[in-house]
């Protein structure tokens, strides 16, 4: 059907920030002041477009894949592979800050549909070549760090030209859409024919459908549209051992859930080249507003409440006293009021009449249980920052101020005890004058997600002292029963804790997924599977 | 906590005919009328308590089984074999009734939680005897018939003394139950802490949570309470290689959902000893009511209108102009205006002001859609005898009418060809005479499940008759776009179409899911797994 057209037009990201260079920013003057007063301020610029490690694959491969793709899509100059180089977690940062990137791949190859990532696969199993599928490059757990070690070399397969809605299905509401596609041109395709996906997360500018999918991926609005694995009706994927296409219907009780298989799967058991979701109806209204609480516990107890009476909004979200005070997104947005509790936004879309019944419903549960309304400003204030975060990100690393962020999920009843600990950790692993701020950005009926931004003052090896922290902390989640990802996946940074998630039967079967789908592990080797 | 107390007090099902000895009927007089117009009666008595094989179990198997579990719950004799032999199908019924009994298990085993199953496990993976898990009996897709050859004997781990509540947690509204509770125990049980599960299917008052699970099954409330598989957060087993416990919070990015795994398994991966569900308040009103469209077509996309509108009430069900025209449980439920149409079922259930607002809203968009509101008799109708018709079933059988069931599913856009097929080949193959109902009772935004009962003049031979029929009619669930099934399972019977719904990679998949969890093969052999 349609599809974004050129290839070479997106905006490339920058391999040590964030994002559209165009948009990086200075610090705002706010933020540095809240800087100097923390921290005290010391620049750690980076080291210029640093060195990428020579290609080491053998030039025959080249004229071979390029006798699959295309000779201009085979790619082995040094920027190309610079910016295929790891994500976006700080650690991947301050490791291409200082100058590392060990981790570039050998080529870069950009398959066009189906059939060609098939047969690149194919071409990687013959030679023994590590296959990392490439989406937006925005993953933050190490999921396109593949072990090199035994392969003739590492491949980004690099998915931007697959950028094509290939169906809607206007009569049961989905649409097939290809992996490549990032969010913004997910939602402009479908926009043409009065749909929505629906999926925000705040990678949304630049993560892709594919990537959605491989690591199970959550947005903003996930209260009102689901988390993007309640999205999929259907995965069409290229494998070592063949091709599939699961989801005939709905549901079904036909053996397990083969989809949920797939999904999460982070390019270890294949590579996804189509991915039919459940789409709706474009809003008429979209309304976003705030609520006071008094505290996070009442805050989060208001969530709840909402959930388990099957009365969630388009969006809510719930910082806690330390952001709300914080607000790294916009200051004022508290409303001035100065008095400490916490913000919740609270968002509503649809068409008119549902958002005004809505509106009145939840406006009627949170009053009651005791929290304030604050009109429409601060809500719209957060909706228009809310994809800022990581450009900010950038201009504190810039100043010598450590952030990151980590998240987990667990059942109600046990977030209290969740949410002190791993603050506790956080907290103490970063020592004095360090922030740690949370909210609450994805509820179910029986249990929500812990959001985590810390910012401390960097060290002299910022790398370091981040990852004795992230340790600390990942054990504090399994001690006290959180999933160590909610929504960012597995990667390489989260194996250590999986085996404690799922158990030796759990990582057994892992490893016999793997064994089938990749029965040679060219792909993304050392991703996911313990 | 809490759990049913007497093993022994339970209502056996009767191995030849459904449900509880005590509440078979006579036909009812008016579905005896419509026999006789249709068919002419003649009656085919069923041979009465027909031998079971002698157990081939070698003696010395029993003694260590009772070491495991007691000596009084290691069962040999013939009644209780009996009473574990196959399902509730049609068949399986039809089998019963001519004397076959050839799959009866040679030794009935009833552990006493996890541990014994695991016990029970471990010795029938040493002595290699084939282990059915056995829960209410009420499978319909011969989930209950394992290959004996190559075994030393085939074993029913009838978990009827696992009947525990065995946590609920009042905060995130979950509940952990042990895989033998019926349906209507699981709902007394849980009504005592004000709670309710929210899973009613036809099987209800005999099938058990553990077959729930390992079925996928959906009940006639899963427009408001979601599908059995939704409400599933945490699953606790017993395999050969080792004990699972997956789910720490409602949601995870911690690769695939491995709950999803086990889910739909059959009893083929691992037997399921603990089973974490969402639970809700117990709601305070119930209300049911008739609306009357004038087509299929127009009373399925006011469903899916709904759906879509993600309005949905708490049960919504449409039968077509055949089943509203026969009405099985009632009819007179249509309101006598016997002017063709189809009577559309729809349920609300919460709190008064719940439920009033949902009425209202729900009411407005029928109406508007053409709908005719035929107030609460028939609604209240159908909720009074929802539980009834595998009874009439027996009595149809009993004077020689064949009837049986089947369902699938798919995506709106093919509901049309899917259900014109399938009903076509029914129709066909039971010839002349032949009655073919269906309704739709399981809608998502995106699709919805077609439930067909058909009804025909036995043959001679009746159960011959009718493989045929599910043959074919395999075949055009498979040809136009729809599941094998919806929520019923694979079991023996609908594994010839699982390898065209799933592909060749999915049945590699099976396979070595199957390999990794039991290596021996000892659990439910022959089923689900090509």
């Amino acid at each position: 059907m349609s599809q974004i057209a050129d290839v070479d037009q997106q905006p490339e990201m920058h391999p040590q920030r964030w994002g559209d260079p165009a948009r990086a920013t200075a610090l705002p003057d706010g933020a540095r002041g809240l800087v100097d007063l923390v921290f005290g301020a010391h620049d750690t610029p980076a080291v210029e477009a640093p060195p990428v490690p020579p290609s080491q694959l053998d030039p025959a491969h080249l004229d071979a894949l390029a006798g699959i793709v295309g000779a201009e899509h085979v790619l082995v100059d040094d920027d190309v592979r610079r910016g295929r180089t790891r994500g976006k977690s700080t650690p991947d940062l301050l490791r291409a800050r200082s100058g590392d990137l060990a981790d570039a791949p050998d080529v870069v190859v950009r398959p066009d549909g189906h059939d060609q990532v098939a047969a690149v696969l194919a071409y990687a199993v013959d030679h023994h070549l590590a296959v990392v599928p490439y989406g937006g490059g925005t993953a933050v757990t190490g999921g396109l760090v593949a072990a090199r070690d035994g392969f003739a070399g590492v491949l980004s397969l690099d998915l931007v030209r697959m950028k094509r809605l290939l169906a809607v299905d206007d009569v049961s509401l989905t649409a097939t859409l290809e992996p490549g596609l990032r969010g913004p041109e997910t939602e402009a395709l479908l926009a043409e024919h009065g749909l929505t996906l629906g999926h925000f997360p705040q990678s949304f500018e630049f993560a892709s459908i594919g990537g959605f999918a491989a690591t199970r991926s959550s947005g903003q609005s996930s209260a009102g549209f689901g988390r993007f694995d309640a999205m999929v009706v259907g995965l069409r994927a290229a494998t070592p051992v063949g091709d599939l296409d699961w989801g005939v219907a709905p549901a079904s009780a036909a053996g397990p859930d083969l989809r949920q298989v797939l999904l999460g799967s982070e390019g270890a058991f294949g590579v996804i080249t189509e991915i039919t979701v459940r789409v709706r109806r474009l809003a008429e209204i979209k309304q976003y507003e705030g609520w006071r609480w008094a505290s996070f516990a009442d805050g989060s107890a208001a969530m709840r409440t909402l959930a388990q009476a099957q009365l969630l909004p388009t969006v809510l979200r719930l910082s806690d006293e330390s952001e709300t005070a914080i607000n790294l997104a916009d200051p004022s947005a508290i409303g001035g009021q100065g008095d400490g509790g916490c913000l919740m936004v609270v968002g509503h879309e649809g068409t008119a009449e549902q958002v005004a019944a809505r509106q009145a419903a939840v406006a009627a549960v949170l009053a009651g249980l005791g929290g304030t309304a604050l009109g429409s400003e601060p809500g719209e204030a957060w909706a228009h920052g809310r994809f800022n975060a990581p450009y900010l990100r950038d201009s504190l690393l810039d100043v010598g101020v450590l952030v990151e962020t980590l998240e987990t999920a667990t059942f109600w009843s046990r977030v209290p005890q969740l949410y002190a600990s791993v603050k506790q950790t956080l907290a103490d692993g970063l020592g004095e004058g360090s922030l740690v701020l949370c909210h609450i950005s994805h509820v179910y009926e029986t249990g929500c997600s812990l959001y985590f931004t810390v910012a401390a003052k960097a060290a002299v090896d910022p790398l370091a002292q981040w990852l004795v922290v992230k340790d600390a902390v990942g054990d504090a989640i399994v001690e006290n029963g959180g999933t160590i990802t909610h929504h960012h996946a597995i990667g390489t940074d989260h194996k250590p804790w999986l085996a404690a998630e799922v158990g030796q039967v759990g990582v057994e079967v892992l490893r016999g997924l793997k064994r089938t789908f990749d029965p040679t592990g060219v792909l993304n080797p050392g991703v996911l599977v313990p």
